[in-house]
C-alpha cells in the first residue's frame, strides 16, 4: 500500500451559517484531508501541532480510521489554532471573525522517519515555509506532491509561495486564489500561467459551481452534486482534495484519465461533508453510501453521443 | 422532417463589454435561436415583429441559412425593438441602460397557416401574454412547447406567466430567475417548485457554470466549455435553447437520455456565440467546427469509472 502524508492543521472551528452555529468544533485542513483520504486503501500519517485543549477521544477517532497521529505534537500548557468564520445568506461567501494563531506560531513540521520515504505528500493550506520544511525532511522525491494555499499566503508570502510552487506537482486553488496568483480573469488563461510556476497539474475549486483540472492542453470538469441542502461549507476543499489523493494512492495510477476519477472521488466526497457541521459526516460515512452518490455523479455527467452522428 | 416554430423577437442591441461596443447590431431572442436551431435538420419558421429600420440583408441572411422569414411583420413607418446593455467586468452581471419598445408595443404574434401544426414550439422570452396568444393558434398539440422567460414578466406579470406555464413541457430560465419564480435559493427545491406549475422540464441555465436539467427525481448537468476569452454573453442562453430544441426537433426522440444530448448540443453553440458580438460567429458556423467541439465536450466530462471497483 502506498504512503500518504498529510501536513497541515489540526484545529478548532467557530462557524456560523444561516442554519446554524458550531463553536469550538474540531476542524484543520489536515483534519478534513486525512477524514476524507481514510475512505480509501492506503497507509497515512498525520503531521501538525495541537494544544493541550484538544480533545483527545478525537485523535482516538481518526486513529480508529487508521490515520497515524504519531506526527501530530501535543503542546500541553497551550491552545489550538483557533478560527472562527461566518458564512453569508447564500453560502458563496465568508467572513473571517477571528483567527488565533496560538500554537501554530511555533509550528515547525517534523516527519516521521517512517513517513520520510512517502510515496503521496499532500500539503494542506499552512504558511508556504512550512509547507517547503515539509518536502526539504523527505528522504527521496515522493511520487506526487500536492499544494493548497489560500489568499493570505497569496498576498503576504508570495515569494516563499512560489519557490514552494516549484517543487509541486499538483496546485489545489479556488477561482479567486487562481486569479490572484495568475492576475488573469479567465481561468484557462490562469492554470497556464500557473503551470509555468511549477506543478504540472492545475485544479480550480468553483465550490458549488464544480472543480477543474488542467494539465497541458487537456482540461477535465466534476461538477459539485446539486443538492437540496447545504449546511456548512468548511472544509469541502480539504475534503476534495484528501479524496482527490486517496484515489491516486490507493489506485497508483497517475495517468490523466485517473486523475479524472480522483476528480469525481473528491467531488463525491466534498457533497458529504457539506451536509452537516464541521467534520461531522465525513466521520461516519459507509462504502456503500460513497458508492450509491457516485452512481449520481455518473447520472448527472455521463451521456452517450457518437461523434460520427454528427 | 419535423417543424419547429419560434415565437419572440428580432430586434436592434446595443451591447458594452470591456472589451468593446457594439451598437444597434441585430439581436433578439428568436434571432439567436432559429440562427442555433438552424445548424440541424428540421423546418423552422420565425413570427415576430420589426420596423422599417431592420436591415433587409439579415432577413437575406436568416432565409439563406433555411429559416422562414413569412412570419416576421415588418411596420415600415415604425422603430424595430432596441435594447442597451452594459456588462461588468466580469461579464457576470449587466445593467439595461435602455428598452425601448418601440414596434412591439402592439405586437400580436401571427402564425403562418402553415405552422399551425408544428410539431415543436419554442417560445421565446416575450410577454407571457404573447406567448400563451402563440399557443392558442396552433391546430394541434405540439410534441414540445419550449418557454424562455425573464424576471422582468416573473416580478411585473407573475399571474399570466403561471397560466402559461401549465402549458408548456419545458421552462429554460437562469438560476436567479428559477429563484424568483420559486421563492427557493436551493436549485433543486426550485426545480421540484418549478415542476409542479405546469413544465415536466425544467431548465436552469448558470451562465459560465453551466447548466442542469431537472426531470421528475433525474438531474442532469452540462457544463459551459471552459474558454481563454468570453466577448459578449448575449444571446448565449437563447443559442443554447436554440441548440437544445433544434438538437431533439432533428432527431425526433423524447426520451431524458437524448435530452441530454439535446442540452450538450445547446451548450455546445452556445459556447461559440459568446466568442464574438451579437450573432456574428452564429452565422457561419461550419458543421467541422461544432464537431470538434463537441469533441472537446466530451473529453472535458466524460469518465470511465467501473462502479463495481469501488
Amino acid at each position: 500500500m502506498n504512503k500518504l502524508l498529510v501536513v497541515g492543521s489540526v484545529a478548532f472551528d467557530g462557524i456560523e451559517t444561516p442554519f446554524g452555529k458550531a463553536d469550538k468544533i474540531v476542524g484543520g485542513s489536515a483534519t478534513y484531508i486525512s477524514l476524507a483520504a481514510s475512505y480509501f486503501k492506503l497507509n497515512q500519517c498525520v503531521v501538525s501541532l495541537i494544544g493541550g485543549d484538544f480533545p483527545k477521544n478525537y485523535l482516538e477517532m481518526l486513529k480508529a480510521r487508521n490515520i497515524d497521529t504519531s506526527g501530530i505534537k501535543v503542546i500541553e500548557n497551550e491552545e489550538s489554532f483557533y478560527w472562527k468564520v461566518k458564512y453569508d445568506n447564500d453560502l458563496n461567501s465568508r467572513e473571517t471573525l477571528l483567527t488565533a494563531i496560538n500554537v501554530f506560531e511555533n509550528f515547525n513540521p517534523q516527519i516521521p522517519e517512517s513517513y520520510k520515504d512517502a510515496d503521496f505528500l499532500m500539503l494542506g493550506n499552512i504558511h508556504p515555509r512550512l509547507q517547503m520544511q515539509a518536502i526539504e525532511q523527505m528522504n527521496k522525491r515522493p511520487k506526487l506532491i500536492l499544494l493548497d494555499t489560500i489568499n493570505l499566503w497569496i498576498s503576504e508570502n508570495r515569494d516563499e509561495l512560489l519557490e514552494v510552487l516549484k517543487e509541486v506537482d499538483v496546485i489545489s486553488i479556488n477561482n479567486e486564489e487562481a486569479r490572484e496568483i495568475s492576475n488573469e480573469y479567465s481561468l484557462v488563461k490562469a492554470a497556464k500561467k500557473i503551470m509555468k510556476m511549477g506543478p504540472k497539474y492545475v485544479i480550480i475549486k468553483k465550490g458549488e459551481h464544480g472543480v477543474l483540472l488542467f494539465h497541458k492542453d487537456a482540461v477535465f470538469f466534476a461538477p459539485a452534486l446539486p443538492l437540496e441542502e447545504v449546511f456548512d461549507p468548511t472544509g469541502a476543499g480539504d475534503t476534495f482534495a484528501g479524496g482527490f489523493v486517496g484515489h491516486l494512492a490507493s489506485t497508483s495510477n497517475l495517468s490523466f484519465e485517473n486523475m479524472k476519477l480522483a476528480l469525481v472521488a473528491g467531488s463525491n466526497l466534498a457533497s458529504f461533508c457539506v451536509e452537516k457541521f464541521g467534520t461531522q459526516r465525513m466521520e461516519s460515512l459507509t462504502q456503500e453510501e460513497v458508492y450509491r452518490r457516485l452512481r449520481n455523479f455518473k447520472q448527472l455527467t455521463q451521456f452517450d453521443i457518437e461523434l460520427n452522428e454528427v
